[in-house]
Order: structure tokens, then C-alpha cells, then sequence
């Protein structure tokens, strides 16, 4: 199977009976979520990348909403990162990545949920405006402020002492972090700034499952820079 | 303990060792969530009704976010509707109102997600623009007729026969839905206008949870009143 993406007007790669399957696109740092749940838990399956900017018309009935992350098996369809993430680890119980403690569940769930809305948004706005909107840049410091107290309070991982799944819902916009650096240097983990922050994104490095999913920033640039053109590649790096 | 808000200002209502605490606003809709979950699985529980617009500093410091839901029970603070929800179904494991099955439950996750997508701003859009906002309306139309053919696949209920959680996050907008009764008419549903999520409406009014946390229509038009002029009465019908 082709890890090309798949446009509109594309046929449909047939499914097999009791085949696990991911709609993926290579550069989404959502749908990387669930390739790193994937990865982490060894879980059987196969990748479909589509192409998000001309969908193909099969991915749209299977998601109306048309975004990836989203699962299949069988007459199973599920999508949003986070559902998804849930449903593998309920699935496939193996090496569970979520807390049995229901306290820890819900403290791990209120943390996913701001990072969701204090981070992702603004790491955004930082990166469009390249790092004008000054709001963005302080609300931004802010909350890698806190997640530098909270993962020191936690152990090497925000997991614990091992890595779990808020770490792995966490990880991919540090992954592409340094695609801050001319917009808001000042915002990068170092050893120096946001520490504790800092050796849990070299821990992270280490971990099989983000080395599974990793691209490195150059890659990451190319990309990004193919999307401001209008002209998303999803396919850098891949034989023509 | 008295149903009144505490504004900024009041002096902490000291807690009791091993109670529950709900800080909660009479009319808010999200903390209803709790509510009704509180209600249905009969937890032993306190309330604390906090001034939204004049918050206690006691409640910020618990909740830096200053929203209700918020839970409280010795050294645990837990906050957001849907995550306060799943605590207590977690800790209180009677009467479990969330599907086992991990693909029926990431069914209802997804629902709730696009519910709380495309219905929730909608609603408050087309109330905001008094029905103006023909996108809005156009929008709240379609996710309402999504709702219509969910609920008439699944049973009386969205989690079937029985009420389960899935019913209890959709329900507190329902309740006020007659809230738009002026700014648009055609989106309130009836035996000939979404006649199964009417029949829906009609089934969770006869649910001893919702009997127990229901305001009618006209206090609730006194409450949204209020809070447009600015003035937001949190203690309506109260002895004074």
C-alpha cells in the first residue's frame, strides 16, 4: 500500500475484513496523535494518507466532517484525535496508556483540555502572524510556564516515571516547535527556559513510538511552507 | 446551606471532610450537566452557587478558570462539564451511565463533540442576532436533523431504552430551547418538526434527574433577560 496521498477522483483502496485501518495525512500533528497510540501499543493496521485540500469522495461519506485522524474497521468508523486515542486503548487493553485512577484521568483530561485551548490555538497564531500578535506570544508563555511546573511535579513524563497517553497528546507540537524560532525564539524549551519542559521533550525523543512518528523540523518547514503557498505536499520525501 | 451566590468578597463556606462539593450557577447549563448526573446516580453532594460576574476569590483559586462545573472533595478539584461527568461515573460506579462497549462509547463522544460543535454556539448565535444570523440558524437546522435521525436509530433514548450520559450533555439546551421561540420558530421541535427528538424531549421531561434540576420556560426568560441588561440575577425565586 502506497503512502502517497490519495486525492479526489482517487478509487477507494479496498478494505479487508478485520483490517484495522488509519486515515492519515503524514504532516498532522492530530493524526499523529493516534499514530503515536498506535505505534506505543504495537497495534496491528494500515495508513491510508489522504489528500485534505482535495478530498477524495470516499473519505468524505465514511467522515462527513472530513479530518483526519479517522479509524475504520469493518462498519466501525471513528474520528477526533482524542476519541480515537480512547477507543485503541479500550480496544486493545494491552500496556494501557490511560490512568486507572479516575483523579489522575480527570486531572490528565483537564490538562489535555487546556494545552487544547491555551496552546495549540495560539502556537498557531504565533506561527501565522510570525510572532506580531503579541497576546498570542504572552498567553503562549503562559501556558508552557505551567506545563514546565506540571510535568516537574509529575516525574520524567507527565505520565509519571513512564510515558503515558497525555504525553503522547501532548507531543507533536513540540515535535514542530522550532518552527517558532524566527517568530518567538524566546519560546523554546531550552536547558535554560522552560527546563523541566525541556528534558521531557529530549526524553520524549528517545521513546520507540516518537521515533516511529517522527519527521525532522527541516521536513516539518518544507511542509509548512508548501501550505502558505497553497500547494500543501503531502508527499515530501516519498518516490515520485 | 443557602442556594444564594456567593459573590466576591464572601467569606469561604468551609468544607467537610470527605463531602462532595459542586460550585455550581442555577442557570448554567454546563453545570446542569453535572447536575443531572449528580441527580440520576443519587451521590451525596453539597452545592455552592458562585456570582459568575463577581467571582469569589476562594473560587479562583480552585478553579483559575473561574467556569463552573467545578467539583471539590478534600484535596481533588475537578472542572469541565464533560470531565466532571466522567469522574463521577468513574468513582461512583453505580447505576453506570456510560456504554461499555468502547465503540458504542466512542459513538457517543463523537456525538457530543459535534453537538457541542454545532449546536451549542449556534444556539446562543441565533438567540444573540434574535434570529439575524440565517448561517447560524441554517447550521443549528441541520445538526437538529442530525439529531432527529441519531435518536430515532438509536431508541426512546440516545443511549437507547434507558437514559445514559450521552442524554444527560445534550439535554440543558433542550430545556431552554423554547428560548428561541421568537428568534426562530421553525427550530423548535414538535410532533410534526423533528418529531423523534420532540418525542425525545418529551421522554427525558418524565426522568426523575431532569424533573430535579428543571427551571421553566419563564425563569428561564427572566434569567436571560437579566444577564442581557448586565445585571445577571443568579437568585431568582429565592427568599431574600
Amino acid at each position: 500500500m502506497t503512502e502517497k496521498s490519495y486525492p479526489k477522483g482517487s478509487a477507494f483502496p479496498p478494505l479487508t475484513k478485520g483490517k484495522l485501518r488509519l486515515y492519515s495525512m503524514r504532516f498532522c500533528p492530530f493524526a499523529q496523535r493516534t499514530r503515536l497510540v498506535l505505534a506505543q501499543k504495537r497495534i496491528p493496521h494500515e495508513t491510508v494518507n489522504v489528500d485534505l485540500k482535495e478530498k477524495p469522495e470516499w473519505f468524505l461519506e465514511r467522515n462527513p466532517l472530513g479530518m483526519v485522524p479517522t479509524l475504520e474497521q469493518d462498519d466501525k468508523v471513528v474520528y477526533e484525535s482524542l476519541i480515537t486515542c480512547d477507543y485503541l486503548d479500550d480496544v486493545y487493553p494491552q500496556n494501557r496508556l490511560t490512568p486507572a485512577d479516575p483523579y489522575r484521568k480527570a486531572q490528565d483530561a483537564m490538562l489535555v483540555d487546556y494545552y487544547g485551548s491555551k496552546c495549540i490555538p495560539n502556537y498557531y497564531k504565533v506561527m501565522r502572524t510570525e510572532g506580531k500578535d503579541e497576546e498570542a506570544k504572552e498567553t503562549l508563555t503562559k501556558a508552557l510556564q505551567k506545563l514546565d511546573e506540571e510535568v516537574s511535579k509529575r516525574g520524567k513524563f507527565f505520565g509519571g516515571e513512564q510515558v503515558a497517553m497525555i504525553d503522547f497528546m501532548l507531543w507533536p507540537w513540540f515535535e514542530r516547535i522550532g518552527l517558532l524560532k524566527s517568530a518567538a525564539p524566546d519560546l523554546l524549551p531550552s536547558a535554560t527556559k522552560f527546563p523541566k519542559l525541556f528534558a521531557w521533550t529530549q526524553a520524549m525523543l528517545q521513546e520507540p513510538a516518537v521515533k516511529a512518528t517522527l519527521f525532522d523540523l527541516d521536513t516539518h518547514m518544507i511542509f509548512v511552507q508548501s501550505y502558505k503557498d497553497g500547494k500543501p505536499n503531502y508527499d515530501i520525501g516519498l518516490e515520485r
